[in-house]
């Protein structure tokens, strides 16, 4: 904690760890705890905007899926985890905050086996000022994206469907891309087939049906959020395997993720999807989807100068 | 930092953080850090025992290699390196020590793209008292292990001679265990053939030949030392792949790893290997390691009673 607290900038962000809240710059984890050591860790981001959380229920259920998977049971309810993630918002004050709730093992315990059945789960979590993906820019001209050499760890040695941070292919292949130009990249699996990118899903248009796939991806809110939209737009939907072919041939491409939404792909590798912008159906369900956002879509707003 | 450090009891534990010198029960990694949030980390352990490191050189040499392969480097050199372990170990009086090097890959930086090419990579490090992966009942009597489902991340994915802390397939393999009885498991790869363990490497005796797998595991300091005992002792030693067959037909099993030496198996899953005891082999190795370790073999002594 720090010595003068009335010096603390909030703004920058506000933490709880494991009971304690803290200024964003004193959130730490134990160095031996197998959360960091193992990464026997979940987590989940939700995002604020225009003053209110998005899918705030559809993240906790998440959360709490991912927890139960992982056999991981700290001693906060999810109505808990509600009031720590609001009180941390409400704190920095902040209308527009990436908020993020990790689940950690905790430590080995002394005079218990050295097994990860015998931690002490708990709970960490942050608000922080709202973090775009990808910049205003990179959105406005479409992003350009790396077809990886990497390809995504199978669903059968990490359950993609549990969000964590085995990073390692996602990180590998945001070097590739890098070092070739592009923004970032999207992975596929050991068969070709399209997965989903560091931090966001990905959808192809291919013959006006927006698709994306069944497996080696998590189940993303903001993806859920598409779905939906497509219905009340009448746009065609299916989660179906999208090839390698199947992508590069895509009418269009784009992202969605809780750190932007969606975002529109305009080049794919060395291919240059429609006229270098935004695709016409990408660009509507963006639009669509920030209109309904600002309107109060799925928002649980919060009450703001009421913290401590 | 202990506000009382007077109090603190350094042989519990020992650690250097970016710089920073504290008990071990003060050393945590920021809550945002890369290494953490996207496990973005690669490590080392090196062993002390009998007053001395053991292979210190080959343990930096393998942290650099895996520090280059990520891209991470932090300011400290080899040296530095060797300098801050010994003055842990010396801090703490720990004749029997876990000493554990990370290279983080660091916070994002304000104005800088938000991407791991821009990280700020900086050391932190350990030393606390020795850990036995297994207890000593364990060793006598032989380590039973299962055959975990579970298949490792494959190599493509995530490179495994870079010691890394996706640990999400281990710690399931970790749980099928520990659900059927077991100590632990044995992880094979998506076609069948044996890997690795949750924190050591595997070793099948096959019609008298000592042998490992070349592929889907950490390249161990011990693992080598069992080969270099095998050519001492003229043991045939062999780097093959070895299947679920040659496995579960083996006349012996045993892993290697810092944490423990040589370690027997005397089950692996439904099988009974040899009378439900180490095997010769397994057995003779694991004295003669010891035996050796005692006299010196590949040490660096450390001198006690200088450190501040």
């Amino acid at each position: 904690m720090d010595i003068n607290a009335s010096m603390t900038d909030w703004s920058l962000g506000a933490a709880y760890v494991d009971g304690q809240v803290s200024p964003i710059k004193d959130a730490k984890i134990p160095m031996t705890d197998w959360g960091y050591r193992r990464s026997d860790v979940t987590y989940d981001v939700v995002g604020v905007y225009y003053g209110a959380f998005f899918r705030l229920d559809d993240h906790i259920r998440r959360f709490r899926a991912s927890m139960d998977k992982l056999r991981l049971s700290p001693e906060e309810s999810n109505e808990d985890i509600v009031r720590i993630l609001t009180g941390l918002v409400q704190r920095t004050g902040l209308r527009e905050a990436y908020v993020a709730m990790d689940c950690l093992r905790g430590k080995p315990l002394p005079g218990l086996p050295y097994h990860p059945a015998y931690g002490r789960a708990y709970l960490a979590c942050f608000a922080i000022p709202w973090v775009w993906l990808f910049t205003e820019e990179q959105q406005a001209r479409g992003v350009h994206a790396l077809i990886a050499k990497t390809p995504r760890i199978p669903d059968a040695s990490v359950d993609p469907t549990v969000k964590n941070f085995h990073w390692g292919d996602l990180t590998r292949a945001s070097f590739e891309a890098h070092d070739a130009g592009f923004d970032t990249a999207v992975l596929l699996d050991h068969e070709g087939f399209l997965t989903e990118g560091p931090g966001f899903n990905v959808f192809a248009v291919i013959d006006g049906t927006v698709v994306s796939p069944p497996r080696g991806a998590l189940e993303g809110i903001t993806r859920l959020s598409v779905k939906e939209l497509c219905a009340e737009l009448g746009i065609p939907h299916d989660i179906r395997p999208v090839s390698r072919d199947d992508l590069e041939q895509a009418d269009e491409v784009f992202f969605s993720t809780t750190a932007g939404g969606i975002m529109p792909v305009s080049r794919l590798g060395s291919r240059i999807l429609g006229n270098d912008r935004p695709g016409p159906l990408s660009a509507r369900l963006r639009e669509t989807f920030w209109a309904k956002r600002r309107e109060g879509w799925h928002a649980t707003p919060i009450t703001y100068g009421t913290a401590a």
